[in-house]
Parts: structure tokens; C-alpha cells; sequence
């Protein structure tokens, strides 16, 4: 069985994974991102680790299926990238200029929160599943969006794009995009801990939380788990926003399953089971049917993804 | 060249189209809808049309590439219907039902939203694109997503379903779904004319509304063109809506194209505009990109889409 690698290049680490084409994993590791704003030396980082990996296990670059990368940018259908702002890089290509670097081995890009989606209904979450979006609750949302197995990347790369939809218009705080009232402002980590101080702020409703300093996500949910009545406030004031996009999701693409991943989704049932309720409430021409799971993958999913990516061609 | 027929099952007439897999029409009939909520007298009624409109020009069905049907519900991905609640009728499956009336020629049902911009961009206002999302105007708001040449039919029939998003949780009347505040509660014909008497009655500015009895979106649009200030500022209110709702669309399967048809749509350019500039308001990571166009094929979608429904397997 042949094998390929999924490469997930991130601001401060780039992770890669050598897989069996079934899906097994067979080692992972990583390594600095340290473009210095070259992308020639971002090729060149990633090139000699690959054959560095691949020479101690006997094998060549030429021997695999392929490579798949999963970046923090806009892919365009074309395999453009218009630019990775987090590594100060502008105008890349890596479908048509990694490959030199690596032997002419066949390289796929796509937009990292797209290939985790990929991931996690390969090998994750979403296994059972062949419409599935992923949301991931991190520092930001990231959204993946699979319809009959097949990622939709968008006609400009905006595909799965659902962390800056606005869903308050009367927001007054500005989001990371220019935006204001984007989703991610409610429910990613960053969100949610940003509710918690302006809602501890607005009322004297007595609360753990009020002895926390340096208030996080994890603070709120943690404190909602055990009983805090104001934390619950604000955990279903944020997720109320994700019901309501969820239910967006279900009548555009209407997918079997919901997966929801990042840090946030470390409270688990609980927190599922809050989203479930205001999905729920948001459907009326028929009855909610999409299934709500975890994701499993973690931060093995870019890879798991990107290694997938070259698969599905 | 063979040739295939599409067929757009609506409450008070069912229309047919017969066409050349280019997409020429050949001809087009259309017959009363007389199911007295029997679903064997729809076949029946289809069939017999068939038949009779095919030896006319001295064919059979069996020399067709096939049937497509648009109907007014959600089909599931196996072709079953729950029901076609204008018509009566409960529990069907036109694939697998309608066949043995019409020799067994092959039957692809989809519904009737879906099937129009299947049409659109076959023979139509989308014809240039890909990937495009149909948004019909009318007594309702209908919906139809296409990426990369394939319709969106989701994995419970909800795909494309935007017309019961909703957009305005603060609602107080309800939409014939149930739900409060949907989209087409302020885009379709009869939202405008709804917005427009709620407004009327809201305020004291002088208006050539006021004058009108029996308002309809016609009403409205006719007077906001020709300078009525009041009537404006409504259409304004309803298209922000849709704009908010079609980037809504573009961070999800991201179109190359949105095109607006329905009754509403004969507003022309000076719709277009006002919506265009809602849309660009509300796209933020990237500038908006993708074309607004006006729906070329009126109420003949239905058939073009329905007979590009056979093509497509």
C-alpha cells in the first residue's frame, strides 16, 4: 500500500504525518515555521524534513502518493494563495512550487480549517458521515464544510468561511477581519471570554468568576459545569449565536453531522448539549436531524486532512 | 441527439418541456394539477400528457434520455418525499413510482427551488458559472445551490433552504413555517408588501403608498423607482436582509454568482444595486467577489432544470 504525507503548516509549528493510504498513521512529527517572509524558505523547511523522515525509514519523496498542506490562508480553486498574513508571506502557489523541492511528487493545498474538516470525517468524528461540517472553537472559528465526501473550498476561497458571518449587526467591538458582530466574537475561546467580562462588567449577579483574574474560556465553561449560574448565562448566550449558524449551515448544505472541535470543545457533553438546544430552536421546516459529535483528531486533524487531501483527487 | 423531458409539478398547473440534451427547448404544454390527493392520479395525469404530447410527434417515451421532475417538497437523497403538502399528497417516490407509467423511462425528482436554478445555470441567468446560487423572489423565497456544476439537495432535502433562515430573532409575526423572523418574511413578494404596511402604519412620512389600496411588492418597487422616499427606505430594509444572507452564502459554499429571479426580480438593476450594496457590507475577510445577476428564464426554470436533472447522473 502506497503512502503519502499531510503536511499542517501553522504560525509557530509545521506538523507532519506519513500515512498509509487506508488512514494509519505510521509517524508524526514537526518542526519551527521560520519563513522569515520567504516562502522559498518555507519549501526548502519543509523539503529537507520530508527527505530527512522518509530517508530513515529507506524511502524517497518519489515513492509516495503525495503530499497534502493544509495552510492558514485562502486556496483558490486554481491552487493560488493570495497571501499567509500570520508568516508574512504574499503570492504563493504550493500546488505548483513545492513539488520541484520534492522530487516532482504531487502537492495539494487547502485552507487548514477545510483539510481538519477532511480529517475528522476520515478518521475522526465525522467517520460515519458523508455531509459533515466541522467547527473548530479556538483562538478563532474555523469552519470545514463537506458535502457528499467533497470539500467545498469555494470560488474564492471563502468556502467554510463561517467564523465572520455577522450574527449581530448591533455588535460595537471590532472583530480580528474588519467585521463586527462575526460569530467567532461569541464563540471562540477568545469570544467567549471576552462575553464573560463585558457580561461581569454589565451586571452584580454574584459569580465564581469574579475571583478569577486572567478570565479564559476554560474559567467560564468550567465554571458553568459546576453550577455558576451567570457562567451558564454566558456559555448559552454564545451558543446561542453557534445554534443559530448551525441552523444556517442545515439549510444551505444540510449536512448529517456537526462536529464541533478546538479547545472549546474540551467541556464536552455539556457543551454539546447547550449548542443542541439553540440549534434546535432555530428549525422549523422540519424537525432538527443533523447528528452534534465531538471531534477526535485534536490537533492531528490538519494532518490527518492535508494527508487525505491528495487521496480524494 | 436525444431528447428528455422536464416536468415542473406546481399547486394549480403542471407544466412540461420537452428538450434536446443541448438544452434546446422543442416544445412546451403544460396541464391543470387534479390530484384529489391521490398520488396515482398525478402519475396517471403526467404520464397520459406524456404520452399523448410524444406520439403527437410520432415518439415514445422509451426513445427518451429520461424524466425530470421539480415538485413542491424536500427530497431525500433516495428519492423518497415526505409529502407535497400544497398537493395533498403523503409518502412518495417519484424515481421509483413514476416509471412503470411511462415504459420505464428513468425518473429523477428534485425539488422545485433546487431544480429552477439547476436551469438558471444551464440555459439561463447563471449560465457563464459554475458554482451559483439561485435566489427566487416570489410569493416565497426559493432557494437552489450549485457547486461545481452539482445541485445541493442535502442530506435531509433542506438543501437550499434559505428562505427560512432567520434573520431577525426579534420577529413578533410568524412565517408560514412556524418560525419567526425568516428571510422570506421580509424578501419574498409578500414580505415587502408586509414590511411596507408595517411601516406605513409605523410613521407619518408622506408617502404615494399611502394612497394605494391593496399594496403589493409591485406597489412598493414602482414607487421607490420613481423617487417615493418612504417606499425606498422599505425596500432598502427588506434587500438588507437578503444581502446579509447572501454573505451568509458566500462564507459557506461561496459562489461564483448569485441570480435573483421571482416576480420581485422584474424590479431590474435598480433592485440589484440595493441588494449589491447590502452584500458588500457584509463581507469582511475578503471583498466581495462574486456577481449578481437577474434570472433570464422566468417560470420556465422549472422545466429547463428538471430535464438538466436527467443529464446530470
Amino acid at each position: 500500500m502506497k503512502q503519502c504525507i499531510g503536511i499542517d503548516v501553522g504560525g509557530t509549528t509545521i506538523k507532519f504525518g506519513l500515512f498509509f493510504e487506508d488512514g494509519r498513521l505510521v509517524k508524526k512529527w514537526e518542526i519551527p515555521t521560520r519563513t522569515g517572509g520567504r516562502k522559498e524558505k518555507l519549501y526548502q523547511d519543509i523539503a529537507s524534513s520530508v527527505h530527512k523522515e522518509l530517508a530513515a525509514g529507506g524511502m524517497t519523496a518519489r515513492e509516495l502518493a503525495g503530499i497534502g498542506v493544509g495552510i492558514p490562508g485562502p486556496v483558490l480553486p486554481d491552487g493560488r494563495i493570495g497571501g499567509l498574513v500570520n508568516l508574512g508571506i504574499h503570492e504563493l502557489n504550493l500546488n505548483a512550487e513545492l513539488p520541484p523541492y520534492l522530487d516532482g511528487v504531487k502537492v495539494s493545498a487547502a485552507n487548514d480549517a477545510n483539510a481538519a474538516a477532511l480529517g475528522e470525517i476520515w478518521q475522526g468524528g465525522g467517520k460515519d458521515f458523508q455531509s459533515m461540517v466541522l467547527l473548530t472553537l479556538g483562538t478563532g472559528v474555523g469552519c470545514g464544510v463537506i458535502v457528499n465526501g467533497r470539500l467545498i473550498t469555494g470560488s474564492f476561497g471563502m468556502g467554510g468561511e463561517l467564523g465572520h458571518i455577522i450574527m449581530n449587526p448591533h455588535e460595537t467591538e471590532a472583530c480580528n477581519c474588519g467585521g463586527k458582530g462575526c460569530l467567532e466574537q461569541y464563540t471562540s475561546a477568545t469570544g467567549i471570554a471576552r462575553m464573560a467580562r463585558r457580561q461581569l462588567a454589565a451586571c452584580e449577579m454574584p459569580s465564581s468568576l469574579r475571583a478569577v483574574s486572567g478570565l479564559t474560556a476554560r474559567d467560564v465553561l468550567d465554571a458553568a459545569k459546576a453550577g455558576d449560574a451567570l457562567a451558564a448565562e454566558i456559555v448559552d448566550k454564545c451558543m446561542r449565536y453557534l445554534g443559530l449558524a448551525m441552523a444556517y449551515v442545515s439549510h444551505m448544505t444540510d449536512p448529517e453531522c456537526f462536529v464541533i472541535g478546538g479547545g472549546v470543545s474540551r467541556a464536552g457533553e455539556y457543551l454539546l448539549e447547550v449548542i443542541r438546544r439553540h440549534y434546535e430552536s432555530f428549525m422549523h421546516i422540519q424537525k432538527a436531524q443533523a447528528e452534534l459529535r465531538l471531534a477526535t483528531l485534536g490537533n492531528d486533524a490538519g494532518i490527518y486532512g492535508a494527508a487525505r487531501l491528495i487521496l480524494e483527487k
